[in-house]
């Protein structure tokens, strides 16, 4: 299994310097298994945040946070790449994208109050809320991965039940499926919860990392080029829905996720409550972690554009890889984030209800999300594998993934 | 007003420097005020922490924490320094030592249950309380800043009213008094809390920041040379409270609030209890936290004596300095702790109920904690002052306040 393309960003830091990183990707598990899973990306980190970070330890700069040079580096994103005005006094920092919805949930719940989340969904959404006292209800997404107005009609009567309060936690871009929503699909969903009394929580923390263009959307092929369209557009939800308040981040989309630090962003009715939160919420935000993420915003726009077209090359090997020689799995290239969510039911060694998770691990020292962690029923025979990572890593994935599972 | 003595680890970051940096303490206020006040010091990083967090970043080694390394630097600091064995297995990585608190609340309280605190204390005390959705009861340490028996026993009683669980959190070393507990005091304390059904959560992050010995206490002179005589131990709360639960970090004593991380370690009978606490909690930790808090832990022992050496002198200088030119300001420099909490109810400029500290920053361009943020009645006419500060800072905090005051 061989790989013949131009090498990407992906394809600049060696095997074995990744294996020297102290991070979870690269310690959970014994060296013989190669790490696919959980969200790092096998990156260099872009140089003016490794200076920036190197600078402010040199200088001693490292006590409390102050003031607001991560919003306005992430307002001046926003414009540029989502054409989208982003309301900097009114933004709050939060410690990281998860207890930023905590905090968040908070404002607009009371406890025992339902969260609607749609599985299958990133496991956390799930123990946070529960951790925050919150009940979590389920509006699963369709089969083919889009928001299910229906479902969500349903979940928003169950959690709105008695006049309580409720909130509906979405994900946008969607984490496993990598589903990329529409401007009309906000809309929808949106004027539901309104109707319903049901606030909205953006979590946007992959807005950055939109990977489809306009070509290779419903080809359902995913062997399209992808390049030679236009970029989709991401459909900031607090433009669509006045009321809901989303959560940005750089962590996932420049790997920032061992310096934590994100930012809640008001919609134009959601002013008031944002400002609400106690201020002392700020007190748990890392002042060089919103150094890291700003200088990111601020000046990696290259690098990350070299993230988006490494991870369309990365889409269209998998997807060739798995056509050849793993014709059973089924998958679409997704129009965002940088997973693969690959549905293996059809894989005759899954079909016995086995976990490929575990087969792979086990048999094929493979190392990806078991699909059950992100809703046991729409996860079942599924992974999350992890496409951030060398054209090498993806065939050398393939090859033990097609070796053990056939 | 001028200082001779030699210089220390404080004198070495020139004022021009320390206000590029950007973070609270040098941001908050214009140019023309001098930064007293936030927990902050003025030092340069150790140099082993900017290049474990430097090469951290320049390897792209910023995904999510994994491991123990952080405990494992923690434990072998504390044997040590405290002569104490931390339980490595049974501690828990928490992303600050404020939000461990919490986590640690929300095991051992239910919602709507008490929590002792001790003012005049660390504000974020008694708001991270509430915002945890308990409820502080005080029990004020006596007016030389002693634990105080009596008014902890009628608080523990107030807080177990009606069979409700409670916590005690406790500060040790507390801040802002300096007061380091004895082993009598915590033993006291701790069968009191026993005898109620009271679980002792102990703040321990002031813990290597112990500055006095056993020639200047009692003295009350504040004029003692101090470094003759032998440190005074650091008796960890859990030796002699089995069921408390105690908080360590390396970011109040190796300057990294920006970087935030910490360690909930537990009492020998809190064990299981800590388990208790759900994984997700380790989701909110800093990588990068965790790599520069083991390795301050780890290879900056000898920064951390100049640390000490530097703020013995430092409290030496402003005993001399107060009582040549402030001499109604009441203070006898504290056993632990970078603070000095000044009682200024004898200056005349105070008396009629003026909060010194708005006199301080209005009138002497001076910024300070104020007294009353610790507790409304036990702050009364008390500022707190940051020592870890150059000695030209503290000669011209002095002399503004001085200024301001007469
Ligand atoms: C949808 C989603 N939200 C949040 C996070 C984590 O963000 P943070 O570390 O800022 O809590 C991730 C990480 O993969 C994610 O996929
Ligand atoms: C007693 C005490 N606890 C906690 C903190 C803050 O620690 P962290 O930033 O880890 O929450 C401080 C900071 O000054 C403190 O004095």
């Amino acid at each position: 299994m061989e790989h013949r393309g131009a090498p990407t960003i992906f394809d600049t830091v060696p095997l074995d310097a990744l294996r020297r990183r102290t991070s979870q990707k690269w310690r959970r598990y014994p060296p013989d298994v190669l790490p696919m899973y959980v969200a790092e990306m096998d990156v260099p980190q872009p140089e003016p945040v490794v200076r920036a970070v190197s600078d402010a330890m040199r200088a001693g700069d490292t006590g409390y946070v102050f003031g607001p040079a991560y919003a306005e580096a992430l307002a001046a994103f926003a414009t540029d790449r989502y054409g989208w005005e982003v309301p900097v006094a009114g933004c709050r920092l939060v410690p990281d994208v998860m207890l930023g919805i905590v905090e968040v949930l908070q404002l607009v719940t009371d406890p025992g109050d339902a969260v609607v989340v749609n599985p299958p969904v990133y496991p956390p959404f799930v123990q946070f809320v529960e951790h925050a006292g919150r009940r979590p209800v389920t509006a699963p997404l369709t089969p083919d991965g889009r928001l299910d107005l229906a479902a969500l009609e349903r979940a928003f009567a169950d959690a709105t039940a008695g006049g309580r309060r409720a909130a509906y936690l979405l994900c946008h871009p969607h984490n496993p499926t990598g589903t990329l929503h529409t401007g009309a699909e906000l809309a929808a969903v949106g004027a539901l919860a309104e109707q319903s009394g049901v606030r909205v929580v953006a979590d946007e923390i992959h807005a950055p990392l939109v990977t489809g263009t306009d070509t290779d959307t419903d080809t359902g092929t995913g062997t399209s080029t992808g390049v030679a369209g236009r970029p989709l557009p991401f459909v900031p939800t607090t433009t669509v829905v006045p009321s809901a308040i989303a959560l940005h981040s750089a962590s996932k989309a420049f790997n920032l996720a061992g310096l934590k630090a994100a930012v809640a962003v008001p919609g134009p009715d959601a002013v008031a409550d944002l400002a609400r939160m106690p201020e002392i919420v700020l007190h748990g935000v890392s002042h060089l972690g919103a150094i890291a993420h700003a200088t990111a915003l601020r000046d990696c726009g290259s690098w990350l554009d070299d993230v988006l077209s490494g991870l369309r090359s990365n889409q269209h090997l998998l997807a060739d890889l798995l056509a050849e020689h793993l014709p059973a799995a089924v998958w679409t290239p997704p129009d965002a984030t940088y997973f693969a969510w690959l549905d293996l039911r059809g894989v005759p060694a899954v079909r016995d209800g086995a976990d490929p998770a575990r087969l792979l691990l086990e048999r094929g020292r493979l190392a990806v999300n078991p699909g059950p962690t992100f809703g046991a029923e729409q996860g079942a025979g599924f992974v999350r594998l992890n496409l951030a990572a060398s054209a090498a890593t993806i065939c050398e994935g393939v090859r033990r993934a097609t070796a053990a599972l056939t």
